[in-house]
């Protein structure tokens, strides 16, 4: 392993840290409040930044040193980024802030904060605006880095996925890279405009827009989106939720008027037929506490966009809805949103590629010698890539149940520690019970909210980067 | 699909089990109780079953009428074993007949009923005796039906395990078949024998050497094991329950003195460390509550061999305990005992493999170049059964979802819910909550009922064969 490298690297995106906390440095001083905070921040981070990136490397970088940076980078930009809210002094403890951080970085949105009104408006600033810069992060990693890995990835990434995607409308990678910033920025400023012109004051539009960007879930109100009580800004932050969830390969073609191909494409036509379902589902089950059918519908499908999407905005608190309704929601967080979006969980298209593996299973018994290929998009998907497919699905859940079981430790009940992991491994945020959309993790013991903070970063990075990271084997210089 | 010869075969086996009902029959007379339940039972199902076992058919069966008629069989068998407890007029409905069955044949072992003792002693017989047909139902299918269908089987059956197994040590099935059937009628006569020195009353021994023999989990007493306050007691069925999960080839190999290659088998290994740190860790995590190693030591020995072996007997009610060892216990229900035996759960070997195959994937990242074989008793295993073993984890805990999702609609705790499906598609019969050890499945609707009896056969029978059942094509006849 090219330690020096991974490092090196590591250094030179702390520096780009310490770059995006300035203008949550404008956002304090715009405000006149303190800005003792960041300005400590920015100079610690900057300058360990610095001596990062000045380590002497060799260049040599291949499929292990993307995984192991990639687990890397996310740990130390999560740890960097708690140091804003450690120095304002409004969190309870350190482990507090670097829960909150990964939360962040990570597009979880669970908090820790009972009050999340009473923070300063720099550091509730700067807390969403972890969720964009993570947004980013992800789609650079999943668009840009992964398909580099070659074609035995691990990952259900471009390289292995028959599809539209990215790379294959731009030859040169930066380029796509430039052409996918452009489309994540347009749709972070369409929204703060539209919200705005919803009603939204200026500055919560901009946060919304940056926590639907990265389908984080952080608002500034305690309430979350349910306290402005305007259905107009709801509809808005649900379709957003809805687009931020797709495949950005899709807007490519949108843009280049292929609608065919985006009509044509597996996963994007199962997601949007599970939040059909879903929708309609849960309304159905929620009507008898709203006795309208309108209310019903609104929130049957805000609360499945911002959960499929792992956001976790809430509008009400779902924890007094019937069971089926609340397992509902726990389901779409377990399925997630479309690959190469910014939004967690197993993603649509390997719940899909399952599900498909498993008709094939049956049909090689009733036909046992016709010859059967498991497609997407019309392409045969080989049985390597299923096999990474259903092995990552297995591991998921392996670590759901291992994270649960520490978890457990803290003796809170079952519904609240398992739906507490499986909210923060999907990166939704909120759960059920203590946990739900307007609770928080406080109670968690100081190790449970670091296991939980790891949990996110594996969901975040899909699991392999950061188990690479605990193999010994790793480690060791070459 | 050679339906015809499906239903003949179904018929035959019907027959059968008149004439296990047969001893019920005896029993009820010996303790001077109405035998009129057990003589029209008797009636309708042996004239039924001959009826069926006329049907004229050809003899083609290949893998899908395997598939299907396994399917088909637990059933029939199941919906027939209810007549007795409909008949004797002391279940709420025809529905809780079907659930009592159900769990009885399939070795789960869950009830409806809240006060056992009040049941006529032929009645509570025929109940335990379903879990020892059902025990040897299942040995049969797992060492004799399964590896007929070849090397494509879709099961960890005999057929694929490298290790250890009935068929290779006697060349012909029917002997296999044999040898099997009398170290598992030995093995429950020790049981019993000992049960009784250890002061248990012949009929309760029986009843209890019955259940642990099909790992099922009814008991006679409303408060399972724990009515007899004995230590000994408690010993000797954790203890034949351990045996009871081990994979039977096994046996075979202790007693023709091969202790070697029974301690070099994988699963068994694996089988036996998590029993032995579960216990311990449920020991230290539920001493403060009794206060004595001895007694700590002894509910987690107890409770670990109960809920691996996926029987659900209790001596105390564990859902007073920490959450972390109730967590524990559902991890143990997840797990399972080893193939080939009468638990149920993934079985120990599948997760091995699983594990095996995680690690496989992270070596490759860090070591790409070199070849990664996944081995089990030191031999490799083939990427296909792999596949399979990967697909079957994912199918069961999709099937766990759906069937979680439909139980829902109950309206109960979301840990009632949840570990009842659980617990009906792991066979154990206990989970958490409503549902825990001294609780009951009364309180579900009689089309969650049904949908949880449904789950108890997908479990034990694996997945597979009740797909095949729904599935549209197996249905044509050919």
């Amino acid at each position: 392993m090219n330690l020096r490298l991974v490092f090196k690297i590591c250094g030179r995106l702390l520096i780009v840290e310490a770059a995006t906390m300035l203008i949550s440095l404008l956002v304090c001083l715009w405000y006149g409040e303190d800005p003792a905070p960041f300005l400590k921040s920015i100079l610690i981070i900057a300058v360990v930044g610095f001596a990062l990136s000045l380590i002497p490397a060799e260049r040599h970088f291949f499929v292990r040193e993307g995984f192991f940076s990639a687990g890397m980078i996310w740990i130390l930009i999560g740890l960097a980024g708690a140091l804003p809210f450690w120095f304002c002094g409004q969190f309870p403890s350190l482990v507090d802030c670097i829960f909150e951080s990964f939360s962040g970085f990570t597009t979880t949105g669970a908090t820790i904060l009972a009050d999340i009104e009473a923070l300063p408006r720099g550091i509730l600033f700067w807390r969403s605006f972890t969720h964009w810069v993570g947004g980013i992060g992800v789609l650079t990693l999943s668009l840009a880095l992964l398909p580099a890995l070659g074609a035995r990835s691990q990952y259900l990434a471009r390289a292995e996925t028959p599809g539209p995607i990215a790379s294959k409308l731009v030859p040169r990678q930066s380029s796509s890279s430039i052409i996918l910033y452009v489309i994540y920025c347009s749709l972070t400023l369409i929204e703060t405009v539209l919200l705005r012109l919803a009603g939204m004051p200026l500055y919560d539009a901009v946060l919304h827009a940056f926590s639907c960007a990265g389908t984080g879930g952080f608002s500034n109100m305690n309430l979350s989106v349910g306290a402005y009580q305007n259905p107009a800004c709801e509809i808005i932050i649900a379709v957003f939720l809805v687009l931020f969830s797709m495949n950005f390969g899709m807007f490519f073609l949108l843009v280049c008027r292929r609608f065919r191909e985006v009509w044509k494409n597996d996963e994007l036509r199962f997601f949007l037929g599970i939040v059909l379902l879903s929708s309609l589902l849960i309304a159905i089950n929620i009507f008898p506490l709203y006795q309208d059918v309108w209310v019903a519908l609104r929130h049957g499908f805000f609360h499945t966009a911002s959960i499929i999407s792992s956001t976790g905005f809430a509008t009400v608190d779902y924890i007094h809805w019937p069971m089926f309704s609340q397992f509902v929601l726990v389901l779409l967080m377990i399925c997630g949103a479309c690959s190469c979006s910014t939004g967690g969980g197993l993603k649509c298209s390997r719940v899909l590629l399952l599900l498909r593996s498993i008709r094939r299973e049956i049909q090689r018994i009733i036909h046992p010698r016709s010859v059967m290929v498991v497609r997407l998009d019309g392409k045969a998907v080989s049985d390597d890539t299923i096999r990474s497919v259903l092995v990552f699905i297995c591991t998921y859940f392996l670590i759901v149940f291992f994270a649960t079981l520490l978890v457990a430790m803290d003796n809170l009940s079952f519904t609240t520690t398992f739906t507490a992991v499986l909210a923060c491994i999907s990166n939704t945020g909120p759960g059920l019970e203590l946990v739900g959309p307007y609770g928080n993790f406080q109670m968690f013991s100081a190790f449970n909210k670091l296991v939980l903070s790891l949990c996110m970063v594996i969901g975040r990075l899909e699991i392999l980067p950061i188990l690479v990271l605990f193999s010994r084997n790793a480690w060791k210089r070459t």
